[in-house]
């Protein structure tokens, strides 16, 4: 298994979410247990040495990977989630979209100040999602040791919107 | 650590998301490495004897349990997401909600007849979402092992709607 399998295995699909989109669908990797078991291996062992306190995972696919990495190095999961869907006090942070906007929230007291934090996604397309995300960890005084992509659309040109801070992606799409 | 220890971290959230509602905020479960670790070995020690081929988790909750327990038993994860998320061929299952109805999705070829299936969400309400959850995987032929769930509500009698399935709850809220 290497990173060429897990590549092999994302399925183009054209015209999803409309036409003109190809989306990159990656439940064929989630489907086959070596694919997905090294998947996490690789961002265990990119975050290992950095002794993170959390893992911060982004609503929804983030889950997939935050939560199995979360358990794989004995850290505490953070789910950040859309608006409306966490119940507890939150802090908010809205992004644009293509059309409108949308809107993304962390519970208050899931982070303090000096705490140790890995953002993961699947996917940095614009970067809109996870700048949001990391301003919200930031407003909580948290360091961000790492932030894991599964793929980054490089055409997209995402990593311009997260400037100075560190990313890897383990596959990158010209 | 103990399914009281879990059950004490579980949080109560009134008038979440609306009055008269007591929601059960799972987060500080997550929160907890010691926590979450424990109740994904609870969750991987009721199925490992079972042998699934995949561990089925319902968007989103049912993710953070279902990845890293499909990633503990060495799994494939297959994702049942709220419509128009998946992008391949997909079957959908639609629902009553106290208000109108939602719609479950599993893509077309996530299961083949006789693969066996574990179906994982954090809890069991009035059922409406785990039954179609439950529908879809039959459809599709699978063999379900087992539902689990971390909590039920048991005052809602959702478990009257899973019929002769087989379904475990880490805690019961009577």
């Amino acid at each position: 298994m290497s990173i060429q399998d897990i590549n092999s295995a994302i399925r183009d699909v054209i015209d999803f979410p409309k036409p003109g989109i190809v989306f990159k669908d990656i439940t064929p990797v989630l489907h086959d247990p070596k694919l997905f078991c090294e998947v996490i291996d690789i961002f265990a062992n990119n975050c290992r040495e950095k002794k993170p306190d959390y893992i911060v995972g982004l609503d929804a696919r983030g889950f997939i990977f935050g939560a199995p990495l979360a358990i794989k190095l004995g850290c505490g999961f953070i789910p950040v989630r859309k608006k409306d869907k966490l119940p507890f006090h939150t802090l908010e942070k809205s992004y644009e979209l293509e059309y409108g906007e949308a809107t993304l929230e962390i519970h208050k007291d899931a982070l303090k100040p000096g705490d140790k934090v890995v953002i993961i996604d699947d996917l940095l397309a614009t970067g809109g999602t996870i700048s949001a995300a990391i301003e919200l960890v930031k407003q909580l005084g948290a360091d961000i040791i790492s932030v894991e992509f599964l793929m980054e659309l490089a055409f997209l040109n995402g990593r311009e919107k997260l400037k100075e801070q560190l990313f890897n992606a383990l596959i990158t799409v010209d």
